[in-house]
C-alpha cells in the first residue's frame, strides 16, 4: 500500500503511527472486544482515553494548572461565535485582521459585540502581519483576538526570542486561533486568556476542537449563551456534558503519544523549522517558482509560492502527483501553489518536493 | 480478536462490516493514498464520500425531495437550541415531556421560546408515553416536538397502521429527536417538520448529528443566531460551509450501505421487531426479571428491565460481562439493567443474552 505525500492545509497528514495503531485496535480496542467508536463514553475503558488525552496534552504543552482543556465541536467557526458569547464584558473587543479566517472571526463577533480593527494587511492579500500601534488598542477591551498562524496566507506572528510578534496586550486577554500551528512549535499558554485550535491539522480528525482557557474567564457567558455554547458546561463536566466526538479525542490522543515520542513539541519544532528552510531556501533562490511571504512572517507550516503563470501553476500541481505529491493546490480564494507541512509531513516528503521543484525548474526554465 | 455483544445504549454496536472496511481502508483510501481523515474535505475523493452518504440516506429513508439533509456537530443536545433558534416564528412551542431528554430539549428551549408542556409522563418515571389531550395545544405554536424513543426509559410513539401513537399536530411542523431510533423502523418523514438524530447509535460514530429538515423552515432563524447554528448555513453550502467530522460522516456513509445490502430500513426492523419481542417473551414470563414498560409503548431499540433487588441487579450485569454480554446498566438515573438493541445487535446477540436470562433465573429464583 503506497501513501502519498499529502500538503492539503487540513484535514491532513497524520502520523502513520497513530493511524497504524488505530487500524490495529478497530475491532477491539485494548481487549474490550469492541472499537472506541462502539463504547460508552461512560465507561471506564473511555475515560481512561478521555483524560489520558487531556493529561498528554497537557504535559506536551506544559498547560499550567489554572488552565481548563477543553473538547468541543464545531470546529474553530463555532469557536467565532463562542469567544465573544462568553468573554462579553465590557461589549467591545480588538481584532488584527490577517487573513480569511481573522475576518470571519470578525465577522461573526461583530454581531455580538463591538469590534475594533486595530490592524489588518488586507491591502496586501495578508501577504505579511501588520504593525500594530498600541494608541489605537482598548485597554478596557473584553479580549485581543489574533490568527496566530494564518493557513491560507503562510504568515504567522512569531514567537522567537528577540522577534516576538505576539501583541503586548497588558491586562486584556490574548484570545487567539492556532487551528494551523498548534503543536508545532513551542507556545507560552501563560501569555494567552484562551487558545483554540481545530484538530483536523496537528492534532487528529475533523470535528474536534480543542479550546485551553484560563479558569477565571469561564463562567461568566452572557445570558441566552446556548448550553453547548458555554465554556462552562465543558469545564464543570470534563467535556462528558453530553456524548464527545469519542473517536476523534481517541485519534487526538495518539497523535499526543507520537508527539512525546518524538522527543515532544521543541523537537518537533526543530524538524519543522528544518523543514520550512528547506522549501524556502530552494524558493529564495529559484527562477520560475517564488514565495509569497516576507521572510520575517513566514510560517513555518503553510508555504505558499507562485509561477506567476496560472498555466504553469497547474501543470505543477498535476506534474507533482505524478510524483506523489499531492493537494499542492494554493487556496481557491488565491490561487497558486501552498505546501503545508505540518508535524506529521516527515522531513523525506519536503525533501521529495524540493527534488521536484529543481526538476520542475529545469525543465520550465 | 473476540467481539462482545455490546448493549450500551450510545456510543454502541457498529456493523462489523463497516468497522472491517473502515480499518482496510485506514491507511490509503481507495487508491488515494492517504485515509479519509486526511483529504482534504473539498477534495474531489471526499466529496464523493460525503455526497454519497447525503444520497444513500435519502434512498434508505425515502427523504422527499422538499427536505434538506444536513451533517452537524454538537450531537443532539446542539439540537435543543438550534431548533428554537431556526424555527422562532410567534415564539411559542408546544412540547411532550416523555423522558430525561425531552426535558433537556424542553430546559433549552424554554430559554428562547415560551415553551408549553402539553403531556408528560414524569409521575411515573417516564415508563409510558402519555396521552394527549389536544385542547391543551397551540395550533399557532411554531413547532410542536417529541422524542419519538426515549432511551433512557424505553418507550417509544408507535407508528404503525392502526396505532399510530404520532401526535396529529394540523398545520403545526412536527420535531423529534430520532437518535435512538432513526433507520431502525420505517417511518414517513413527510409527517415531520425537522428530525435530528445523533450518529452515536444507528448510524455511525459520535460527533455527527444528522438533521432532516423540510426546506421551507430553513432560512428563517432569529436574529442574532450564530452563523454555525443556522440551518441555512449548512443547506446552502451542502454542509460543507466549514470542516464537517469528515471521518464520521464517511463511517456513517459505510453503515448506510450496509442498511441497503440488508434490504433496507424495512428488513431491519423485521429482525428489530423479532430481537425486541424475543426479549420481551421471556422477559414477560420471567420470574426474577421483569420489564418496566407497558407492552403497549415499549421501544424495540432499548429494554429496561429489573429484579428490583439492587444488589441482584448487580449481580446479573456483572455475570453477563462474564458471558461477553455487556454494557446492561440501566441508566445512572434510574437503575436496574437496559440491553439496548439497535439495528448493528445481531439477532444471534439477543439469543445469548436470552440464555443467559434463563441461566440467571434458574440460578436466582
Amino acid at each position: 500500500m503506497e501513501r502519498v505525500y499529502n500538503f492539503s492545509p487540513g484535514p491532513s497528514m497524520l502520523p502513520l503511527e497513530a493511524l497504524s495503531r488505530a487500524r490495529d485496535e478497530m475491532l477491539s480496542q485494548g481487549g474490550t472486544g469492541m472499537s472506541v467508536m462502539e463504547m460508552s463514553h461512560r465507561s471506564k475503558a473511555y475515560l481512561e482515553i478521555i483524560h489520558g488525552a487531556e493529561q498528554l496534552l497537557r504535559e506536551i504543552m506544559s498547560v499550567p494548572d489554572n488552565y481548563k482543556i477543553l473538547f468541543i465541536q464545531g470546529g474553530a467557526s463555532a469557536q467565532f461565535a463562542m469567544v465573544p458569547f462568553n468573554l462579553f464584558r465590557a461589549g467591545r473587543a480588538d481584532y488584527m485582521q490577517t487573513g480569511q479566517f481573522a475576518a470571519k472571526a470578525i465577522d461573526e463577533a461583530s454581531r455580538f459585540l463591538t469590534v475594533n480593527v486595530v490592524a489588518s494587511s488586507k491591502d496586501k492579500k495578508y501577504s505579511y502581519i501588520p504593525e500594530l500601534d498600541k494608541s489605537k488598542c482598548d485597554p478596557e477591551a473584553d479580549y485581543f483576538h489574533i490568527t496566530i498562524n494564518n493557513t491560507i496566507y503562510g504568515t504567522r506572528f512569531t514567537t522567537g526570542a528577540g522577534t516576538s510578534g505576539l501583541p503586548d496586550t497588558g491586562g486584556v486577554p490574548l484570545v487567539t486561533d492556532m487551528s494551523s500551528s498548534i503543536l508545532s512549535e513551542v507556545y507560552d499558554v501563560s501569555k494567552f486568556g484562551l487558545i483554540y485550535a481545530g484538530a483536523q491539522k496537528n492534532i487528529g480528525p475533523a470535528g474536534l476542537c480543542i479550546v485551553i482557557v484560563r479558569e477565571d474567564l469561564i463562567g461568566r457567558a452572557k445570558p441566552g449563551t446556548p448550553v453547548m455554547m458555554d465554556y462552562k458546561t465543558y469545564a464543570d463536566n470534563e467535556s462528558l456534558y453530553n456524548t464527545p466526538p469519542t473517536f476523534a479525542i481517541y485519534m487526538a490522543k495518539l497523535v499526543f503519544e507520537w508527539v512525546k515520542a518524538r522527543g515532544g513539541v521543541a523537537e518537533l519544532q526543530k524538524v519543522n523549522e528544518e523543514k520550512a528552510a528547506l522549501a524556502y531556501g530552494f524558493l529564495d533562490n529559484a527562477k520560475v517558482l517564488r514565495p509569497t511571504v516576507a521572510p520575517r512572517d513566514r510560517s513555518i507550516m503553510n508555504i505558499p509560492f507562485v509561477t506567476g503563470d496560472e498555466a504553469l501553476d497547474k501543470k505543477f500541481i498535476k506534474e507533482a502527483e505524478t510524483h506523489g505529491l499531492v493537494s499542492l493546490a494554493g487556496h481557491r480564494s488565491v490561487g497558486g501553489m501552498r505546501a503545508s507541512i505540518y508535524n506529521a509531513m516527515p522531513l523525506e516528503g519536503v525533501k521529495a518536493l524540493v527534488r521536484f521543484m529543481e526538476k520542475f525548474e529545469m525543465e520550465n526554465k
